[in-house]
């Protein structure tokens, strides 16, 4: 593979392109277009941004991810997690709907572009590891819980801001005397149609004799119903004037040319927020990817994905959006649809172009409270109580670093929110690493099998230790291991060999090297001779390039059973003190 | 043990305390007392103090750490490193020897104190670990660089100032103009018999027939020699009026009691360098407690020594001191002259308050030079070129974090250099972690050993696939784990059944058990069934409370040879396409 063809994968699959491929991306692309317009309007204001710039942001990225991207039904733009982070990160620096926002949003679809391309040519994927599954599942369930309560607001028709639970739910309450009952009947509606449809349409569907997944699709159009069904109601009904707040004018334009501004203060302070903003953007749509990739055993390219999603992002930067990433329900639909090739998100773009040129005057009376039913009704498939659950049976560790990321999003925000689960979560890891499982083992009687004194019967001698290790030795644990083994033979005075036996450490670093160097020295003073056993090969290869073997003072043992029968018979030798040829059952005794 | 016994190990200790032990601890006090007077002195004028406060960290430090450290023999004190770390945070908020700047260590003081007792008490120790080895030895290695260097502007006796090399070697090369030639010459010939004494007194004394634990300890003496004459040569030849710098009045006290001052702002800036100086402190001493304790077999407790250190930095604060921990070089000739108990060091800060009352006029007119001298000469020792050279060929990414390590503290300071160093370890290891060693195996022809289809000829059939995992499965390699699996199922088309060998994995997290849900979900609609074998007793028990077993499509087998066995029947039963029957040699073919 060139170069070239590492960074457009659409000279791979373009090659490959034909009239049966199109028809089934333009049957897919027109679903994909009926089902974005309204949810780009509804994240687009979600985001504190005037709706067309949803439109703006699911046209250009999408033919950049289309060109660099690898997954093949990946649909990208505005989606309800990172139009939350745009809110609150654009809102620390100018207020919601104002230019300077519009031009903060800017900047940070910008900057996570950078921030991914270079990610991307740098190789530094792995990075999107340090948010463990819990912690992005307690952030997304979070997440959604506050978008929708921010979305009653709308349904509500009051004023409430914050990113933060507590005053979101406070505005609410001191505002609940000002509800506006038209917008309240329209919001309420919306929302439990759209519940319907979610859940009772595609049953209702194929009991009419139709197949599952045109009913599966036509349920997924369901916003579609809403929105013209309400906006007809505003219209017939005069309820604007009875004080329904409506989209209102939405410009026909193409997208604009817009340059980011370049202020090195304010990039300064939107930089972290767009790397919070990238990062979680990247998991989330890695996650979609791959799940969609794997159906037809495609293969995405983690790093590959990087680029593309960078490559969306500057897209939307330069042409009015704002920060974009894959989403999962519509990529979902997507694939339903039959989508094969990122052409089908190229096809969308044209769709979405085709509304903002001529649509838009529909939409002008579209009550604001459906767009705000939309999105309670997308993102409360987002909030996940059973995980919690699972995790809660599964692992206390990660349920603590799930439940401080719900709680401090909750109470604190996005981004402290992210922070504390990632940092909960490496310092928990860094912990456990610090001390890993070793056991002292003995054989079992008839067998050349060594197991753990401690869950079984085995025999040991008390002039032999063995200690096995149960996991790599690495500068986190190389300090513990010291502790280890010298607290074992502080407590154990008969001992004069000790064994450590490294069947399952898969690699030793400098400063664990460095410490087993020390234990050999402070057990040479102490009068024991340390041994090892059952080195693996790519260890032992690295071993021979340190002093270590030249000043072991006792062995490297091919296998430990060798070790166990070869060290008896040198204490016998030596005639060492203590139960000479007393081989004990060790249960107990040690 | 109770827990008044767990943080007053003097409980233990002084129970048994009778007239021997009395006699060796006392005659080790008076050794590390001679010591430790021109030390203390020289190490303060290194932090940017007066010489005085380097006698006041040297007595109730010592008596704290006595009543509350576990090691027997650790000489705690003003020691060099921890010294040049108080003057670069002292000396980020005051000028070095101002008011405020003897302030400002008393608060470092203070907040290492507190800092390592709050560790101490939440069992926090393991975060020293964050500090590999290489890291640590090149922070000491840089350190003594820049303290040598920063020191030979006293022996020049130019004015000179800068906590990082470049500036230092500027300032000393555009004053080299303004020697004092005789304090040149005092600070040449102390270095020169400094050196002297270090390598060539020992040898010499023993062929007059002395013992070599006593030459030892006399030659560890040459510091006393080198300030008595040089002493005697400034008031014999008035040498004070050709402009030789001497110490001066130093006041005759008791350690004075000293409160710090209670500042939120400066608090807020020295509590990060407080941290950095608590925990290399911390891992310095805890290094040389432990070297100690093993040689008779004693044991020391990391998170009590972080309880010791920090009521001896406590009391450095309410007695005129600054940052302590145990040293290097003293602690060894402590253990060396038999010290026993920490009552040795209580009867070392009874030394150090007797010079401080009745002998600081005879220190007037000792030369500073000839303490720059001590100081070069203990630092140098701690410059270690061939642990570079070592760790080179061991481990190149070790190598890259105590290069970066080196470099970032010789150009930026200390506080940079020990940031890089970490954050290079770190993320070094976590990119380990995110992509473990994995292998395709097959079985050895003959046995029931199955090894890396890369390394060895063994037998594969194409319909089954086995992949062996190398390490444990967490969040940093959950993702690494689905991208791999899959990658391998979409590049082996014929594959039916893949099965994960468990032999090496600890522990599998939240994030990794979801991660195998994925590959089993997804793997199953690809057509290919998720098989585990040789999962261990313990990640048994935790999968057991998943919904895994539940979902997974295949089995858990006890053996991998049972695997091995059992699927090719099945997919023979299957009649499964491809090769059935074959079973292929997989060198090459995989």
């Amino acid at each position: 593979m060139t170069v070239l063809a590492r960074y457009l994968p659409v000279l791979d699959w373009g090659r490959a392109y034909d009239r049966s491929t199109l028809t089934n991306d333009l049957v897919a692309a027109a679903i994909v277009t009926i089902m974005l317009i309204p949810q780009s309007l509804a994240y687009a204001m979600l985001a504190g941004l005037p709706p067309e710039i949803g439109l703006y942001a699911s046209m250009l990225p999408i033919i950049a991810y289309a060109l660099f991207g690898t997954s093949r039904t990946l649909a990208v733009g505005p989606v309800a997690v990172v139009s939350l982070m745009t809110l609150a990160a654009a809102g620390s620096v100018a207020t919601p709907g104002s230019a300077a926002f519009i031009a903060a949003a800017l900047i940070l679809a910008l900057l996570s572009g950078l921030i991914l391309i270079v990610m991307g040519v740098l190789r530094l994927g792995f990075l999107g590891n340090l948010l463990s599954h819990p912690v992005v599942s307690g952030f997304i369930t979070a997440s959604g819980i506050i978008i929708a309560t921010s979305q009653l607001k709308s349904i509500m028709d009051v004023q409430a801001s914050g990113e933060a639970l507590p005053e979101l739910l406070q505005t609410l309450a001191s505002h609940v005397t000002n509800i506006n009952l038209p917008t309240l009947i329209i919001g309420v509606s919306a929302t439990a149609f759209l519940f319907w449809v979610r859940k009772g349409l595609k049953p209702l569907l194929m009991r009419w004799g139709m197949a599952a997944r045109p009913a599966d699709l036509i349920a997924k159009a369901g916003p579609i119903a809403a929105v013209a069904v309400s906006t007809l109601a505003v219209i017939l009904f005069d309820l604007e004037a009875q004080g329904v707040k409506i989209v209102g004018t939405i410009p026909q334009s193409l997208p604009p040319f817009t340059i980011p501004l370049f202020d090195a203060a304010l990039w300064q302070q939107l930089a972290i927020p767009a790397l919070f903003i990238s990062v979680i953007g990247f998991v989330e749509s890695v996650s979609v990817a791959q799940t969609l990739a794997a159906k037809k055993r495609q293969r995405i390219n983690p790093d590959q994905e990087l680029i593309g999603l960078g490559a969306a992002n500057v897209a939307a930067a330069f042409s009015g959006g704002y920060p974009v990433t894959g989403g999962f329900a519509r990529s979902v639909v997507n694939f339903d649809a039959g989508a094969e090739t990122p052409a089908a998100g190229a096809f969308t773009a044209v769709g979405i172009l085709i509304a903002a040129l001529f649509l838009t005057p529909l939409l002008h009376s579209l009550p604001i409270a459906t767009l705000a039913a939309t999105i309670i009704v997308a993102v409360l498939s987002l909030v996940d109580l059973r995980t919690p659950q699972a995790i809660w049976r599964y692992s206390r560790p990660d349920f603590a670093a799930m439940a401080a990321t719900i709680a401090i999003t909750l109470l604190a925000g996005v981004e402290p929110g992210v922070i504390a689960g990632v940092g909960l979560s490496l310092a928990l890891y860094l912990w456990r690493a610090s001390r890993p499982h070793a056991a002292i083992v003995g054989r079992v009687p008839g067998t050349e099998h060594f197991r753990n004194v401690k869950r079984h019967k085995v025999l040991t001698d008390p002039r032999i230790m063995t200690i096995r290790i149960d996991e790599s030795l690495t500068y986190l644990n190389a300090r513990w291991l010291e502790e280890f083994v010298l607290e074992q033979v502080a407590d154990h005075p008969q001992v004069r060999h000790l064994v450590l036996m490294c069947s399952a450490v898969n690699a030793i670093d400098a400063s664990a090297l460095e410490s087993i160097e020390a234990i050999n020295h402070r057990l040479a003073d102490a009068g024991v001779t340390l041994h090892l056993s059952e080195v693996k090969g790519p260890v032992m290869d690295a071993l021979e390039r340190s002093h270590l073997l030249a000043n072991l003072g006792g062995e490297v043992f091919m296998s430990q059973n060798d070790a166990f029968a070869q060290l008896i018979t040198l204490a016998d030798a030596q005639d060492l003190p203590a139960a000479s040829r007393d081989i004990w059952m060790a249960r107990g005794l040690i």
